[in-house]
């Protein structure tokens, strides 16, 4: 019996799609390379052998302990936002897709947590929090495609992270299944000093060490306050200077985001004088909080010299943030956009910035357009966010010739300036390569541990570790 | 060639110190048991055939893969401050003190991080950091005697970890020798999403899975501000509720610290009537954030009857808070004296301290008493630190078996009620068989990562996995 027939036996036929629309679906995940690949005309990718949608933790259990078996790779899926290309089955792999495993479980409103099945999408589970009287504290861009196992599995980060924390910070406890389908919990507990926490290993695996079925996560009261200002700055370094003294003192505001001149300019025309480098301030919490936070703000951001310009610009951002439409419209006619998340301490930041963008107009002759914004902080440093855009020729191995350009150029200028490759889109296919430079001899270490826990290497194969 | 011999031949012979009095000092950590069956005249335990001090990472290198290759039990020590046995080295092994690895390297002021050697005692890291406008915000009981490497080791936790988070919230890089010789660093950035975070299975490894020889913390601007003010409760519950209402909303005072009427009594007997106890509150950070927090405090503990006593009860607690002269003085007398960590959340605190409380009366005919306090608060719950006092006969046996019988009480409350067994303690050797109860079938994870890293099951056999 096929493999595939083998899994329609064991979960029954319902649970296991081969036809041409499914595996077209299945065949990449939002990797704008692919994306782009596809409206010049390109191949579409091979896709996998089938998609499993188990119902329940035990159909995944069942599914993952007959591949193992099989030593048929598998391919963890959630909500398919990744852009890394980290759920992009390579050919005679098997997809599981979590989708099914659908339901918020249960709010434990003294403990302030929630636990919700994998497939969850974490706007359906905001919205039902909401409605509670709860918010989650965690809004990534991807937040109505987004599934709970893969924001974990990716170690997403929300927008409002710097006062809520990112999802390892918000992760309580986890069911998850092991490669040879091995069913275990990780309970949730306020603090816990038993050994390293195991949860971690879920926290960025990408789907190469397991597959979570269940999260309890975190939730916190509705803000009882909040409080929100723009300011103008005349370039991206002081911009960085305004950001690190307000992270230093111990403030935790909601945001702290700042845009180049470029962005600025594209994204806040009318909102912020040309040239200027638009700097946005959120704060929210309990009554008095966000004002003080705010007044504190304030009053360090006009010390240097930072222009005023009221709440209108984080309102129209607070308006617009999850709005992708207009990525969509240039991916479809050919035009490569793609995102480049780095991770900077304050004392590289402004040189990262600058390597970044000068390496890529010198590298990439097809570049339209590089610019980047800092859109997360803390006490240490910051992201980078590049946006960057190029004009490929229509043909697909061209785009990928220059994407790869584009990514490289980067990767390099990061790595030489003292960043990190990554802040909060995880490595997938893409990043893998420069995952080694990166991390040196501890790679070594995720290679162990790979090793003992996937010793077949079924899970995910090519994604994370390259 | 005796491995003395051989260590001594790869170090120097200054560098390996098989002396009795040097084999004794390392013969176990501070493990209350053992502290009470010497006071009793127990036999001494035997001790590692010799302590070797590495003077640099290099050297701890050089030892460990000698030791490796030769399949020697290796204890990595620091400050032995530890009370669960976990630096206790087994018959036939080799000790590795990190204590001459003292060396501050660097302070980061713009990027607010401190890196220096794992041999660092914590005070003189404090001490130097509060000449330079910092602080580590790291203040557990142990500071004066605990080493930087050991307090990552057991996952660590200092009193006003409500505000700075705890040793796995402030740890930012580290460097590392694997159990077989392996060097490698994990380096400090501001957030990453590239895999799972690695510098986790160092935090609470407890010399299992490597060594720590170097480390970054955070530190932050010396606060600009404190509050402080104490209240009486009539009740453990009640003082419970008032913990859970102060954290709901978001606040993250430094101290929220509750004491049963009996330690009350004990320890602030003029400072708060009889019968009452103790909930201890201060916040500290930038200017008006102390004082916003404190009247919000005092709003919601007024509100549900608490009784204000003014900062004096907090001022003494924050000058005899590390006087453990009294423990000293009982264990040396032969009077079991133990604490007991424990983690619970907000809806399993008030049985899991009855639950204890009374196994431990019923359990223990020599018990004489028996109370607990809350020392952290979490949105999600607190710990709960018992305080247990046994009147043994002077026999070393007898004191096992009693020591032994409070420890089991305990830890089947707890996991009886819902509690974790442990909340910033480690797991050392003693508290080894409740792991697994408490972890199921992610034990097996921990067993396996440890197999693939230390194949040789050299690091540290005996504690954390049984």
């Amino acid at each position: 019996m096929t493999i595939v027939g083998e899994l329609q036996a064991l979960l029954g036929a319902e649970q296991v799609h081969a036809d041409a629309v499914t595996l077209r679906a299945a065949a990449t995940d939002t990797w704008p390379l692919r994306l782009v690949q596809s409206a010049v005309g390109g191949e579409p990718m091979p896709g996998p052998l089938c998609v499993v949608r188990p119902r329940a933790a035990s159909e995944v259990a069942q599914a993952l302990q007959l591949l193992y078996q099989g030593g048929v790779a598998v391919v963890p899926r959630g909500g398919g936002s990744g852009v890394q290309g980290g759920a992009e089955p390579p050919p005679g792999s098997v997809v599981l897709d979590l989708s099914n495993l659908d339901q918020i479980l249960s709010l434990d409103e003294d403990n302030l947590s929630v636990t919700a099945q994998a497939g969850v999408r974490l706007h359906t589970l905001e919205q039902w929090l909401n409605e509670r009287g709860y918010v989650g504290g965690h809004y990534p861009q991807s937040i109505e495609q987004a599934q709970l196992g893969g924001l974990v599995a990716t170690r997403s980060a929300g927008q409002l992270s710097t006062r809520y924390g990112s999802i390892e910070d918000l992760l309580l406890g986890l069911a998850a299944v092991l490669p040879d389908g091995t069913a275990l919990r990780i309970g949730a507990t306020p603090r816990w000093a038993g050994g390293p926490d195991l949860r971690q290993l879920f926290l960025g695996s990408e789907g190469t060490l397991g597959v979570m079925t269940e999260v309890t996560l975190k939730v916190f009261p509705k803000p009882e306050a909040t409080w929100r200002s723009a300011y103008a700055l005349p370039s991206f370094t002081s911009g960085l200077d305004v950001m690190r003294r307000i992270m230093r003192p111990g403030w935790r505001p909601a945001v702290v985001r700042l845009y180049d001149a470029i962005e600025t300019e594209r994204s806040f025309p009318d909102l912020a004088e040309r040239g200027t480098c638009l700097l946005l301030c959120a704060a929210e919490g309990p009554r008095g909080l966000p004002e003080l936070e705010g007044a504190a703000i304030d009053s360090l951001a006009r010390e240097v010299g930072a222009q005023p310009l009221g709440s209108a610009p984080v309102e129209a951002w607070f308006g617009h943030r999850n709005d992708v439409r207009a990525f969509y419209q240039y991916v479809q006619a050919g035009v490569i956009v793609d995102t480049i998340d780095v991770s900077v301490s304050w004392s590289c930041a402004a040189q990262v910035y600058q390597a970044v963008l000068a390496g890529l107009r010198h590298a990439v002759p097809e570049l339209m357009v590089a610019s980047a914004h800092a859109s997360h902080a803390y006490p240490q440093g910051t992201s980078l966010y590049f946006v960057v855009g190029a004009q490929p020729p229509r043909d697909a191995a061209a785009v990928e010739r220059i994407y790869r350009s584009i990514w490289s150029t980067a990767m390099q200028a990061v790595l030489a300036n003292g960043g990190s490759i990554c802040h909060h889109h995880g490595i997938g296919k893409l990043r893998a390569p420069w995952l080694a430079q990166q991390q040196g001899a501890s790679l070594e270490l995720l290679r162990q541990v790979k090793a003992a826990l996937d010793p077949r290497g079924t899970m995910n194969p090519g994604t994370l570790l390259a």
